[in-house]
């Protein structure tokens, strides 16, 4: 299980191969959340999103010839970039699952990092089990999206710079909100805040009809989503909580929040504008949830991850069209 | 005249009022610039450009008695903004005379920054005759966008952060591209780096038809720009270089590099996709030229600062449109 020893050991590996993110801000934007609201933009992380940080924690931590003869990865598009560029930057072989619907940039970037693709049906096949065939066929790694601890001790390093920074920013008190799909980077963020920021408090976000956190959270055990497909926001569209993250989530986490599609097109429209950043709509939910659900946060200071910016041109234009 | 001492002392004055901006970079870029490209995204900078520096330099560099009286500038618009938040944050009033013609987000967030905006006819009027006139009669003083010592001081701080960065990164050598107008950001990054980093040789960037300081570069004199209208960079659309920044800018730059509008459309499409950062036209003729120069550009390593991000939506999904 993961905890904060390890977390502090994956920003050990990691260094200076991802980027330390700035902490952004825009008083326009602090006036719509009606307080302080700093942005993490993991968007600017390698790869267009955080999934980078837990690819690199857990190749890292494979033992040299394990990792020699390669990993294997399933995903909508982000942890399979991750994935590819940290193998690619390891010199070790990766074989990515995705969605055969998944955006077009995120299979091709996937490609171009140098990864093998494979395909499948999001609403009839199970990725689960063809990520468990390949990888016994090839002998390869399978590198989960969230439910491995060092990919959770990955995502935690995000919490290790929020705090940081939050410290050089004079910020003792916050809500931290954070898109969740399988509970990866919300668990490692709550992790490393519990031991590093012990005022914070970390808030799951989630789009309209995903909302199995926030219902998890409620319920005190694990809720699915009802169906797979059918948001905007693919890149937390995940079944279910991991066993290994909503134990975590569930100790240290405040209630979940929900927005809507378009929240989260218009959070990712002002993002556009005022912080010059590209968010795509799965990643732009908590930045939505800070703007639009701003009577269920609590305090003088919110601080939103934006966690990805891989999003198509055309569904960016046509955001822009309808809410810039 | 400006001196790595006054760069220095304007970098403390600063303090943690703006923000210190990271390096991005992108194996994809590379490719394309086929050398390492890094990007110093000064669009991230608070108001959306490096102009914020260079106007909290000159507001703070102010007796009190005359602060108080308030400040008044020109500027097509990132200058605006910058010293309409930067009096702001100081606390004092400030005049700002804008092109009619400029984007309307940085018309109405120079309003919304709490200034009064003058608006002018950029093809009939002089700036500079309004801007002098209206600081007689309100005994405002005039913070002029380039040509003045503690502005190029303030620009000079984006030097030292990339002199610092860079060493970080272990780059010794490189060119380091700058979008260039009146050339107080080209100026102000020279002095720091001939001090901070000594081998780095600075380039300034221009759209085509604006080339005034790669012309004067050649002649050795300052060359005027035939037109004042007629491209979409109009955040670098300066009559001439400055009498204070040109002999800077002489001494110390290599030879101009010059873009078209497409390219540093191009070059936004890319900076959106890459490395998820809006960028607007005029901001994006340094990384133009590292990607569709690269026969001009010398070494292994090349930096490019993208200079502001204040681009309308409209344009933004144009370009989106016809290069993404």
């Amino acid at each position: 299980m993961t905890d904060i020893a390890m977390i502090r050991a994956a920003r050990d590996r990691i260094g200076n191969h991802a980027r330390r993110t700035p902490l952004l801000s825009s008083p326009f934007l602090d006036e719509i959340a009606g307080r302080r609201l700093f942005v993490k933009p993991e968007c600017l992380q390698l790869t267009g999103s955080f999934k980078f940080r837990g690819a690199w924690s857990a190749i890292s931590a494979l033992d040299e010839e394990t990792r020699t003869r390669g990993v294997i990865a399933f995903s909508s598009g982000n942890h399979a970039q991750g994935v590819a560029l940290a193998a690619r930057m390891h010199g070790v072989p990766a074989v990515i699952i995705m969605p055969a619907d998944a955006p077009r940039m995120k299979i091709e970037n996937t490609r171009a990092y140098g990864a093998e693709v494979v395909l499948y049906d999001r609403q009839k096949e199970d990725r689960d089990a063809i990520g468990e065939r390949l990888s016994a066929e090839r002998n390869l790694t399978l590198i989960r999206p969230f439910d491995e601890p060092y990919v959770v001790a990955g995502q935690g390093t995000v919490g290790l710079e929020i705090a940081e920074q939050a410290k050089e920013a004079g910020i003792a008190r916050a809500e931290i909100l954070v898109p969740c799909g399988g509970g990866g980077l919300t668990s490692g963020i709550a992790l490393a805040l519990e031991a590093d920021a012990p005022g914070f408090l970390v808030r799951p976000c989630e789009p309209q009809g995903f909302d199995d956190t926030a219902r998890s959270l409620v319920s005190g055990q694990i809720e699915r989503n009802p169906a797979m497909g059918g948001s905007i926001c693919d890149a937390i569209l995940t079944p279910a909580p991991g066993n290994i993250t909503f134990p975590i989530t569930s100790r240290l986490c405040g209630s979940g929040l929900v927005v809507s599609d378009d929240e989260a097109l218009k959070a990712m429209v002002l993002a556009f504008t005022r912080l010059k950043i590209v968010v795509e709509p799965g990643a732009a939910v908590a930045l939505a949830a800070a703007l639009f659900r701003k009577d269920e946060v609590k305090g003088d200071t919110v601080i939103a991850v934006t966690s990805g910016g891989n999003v198509d041109a055309d569904l960016f234009s046509e955001a822009l069209r309808r809410f810039g």
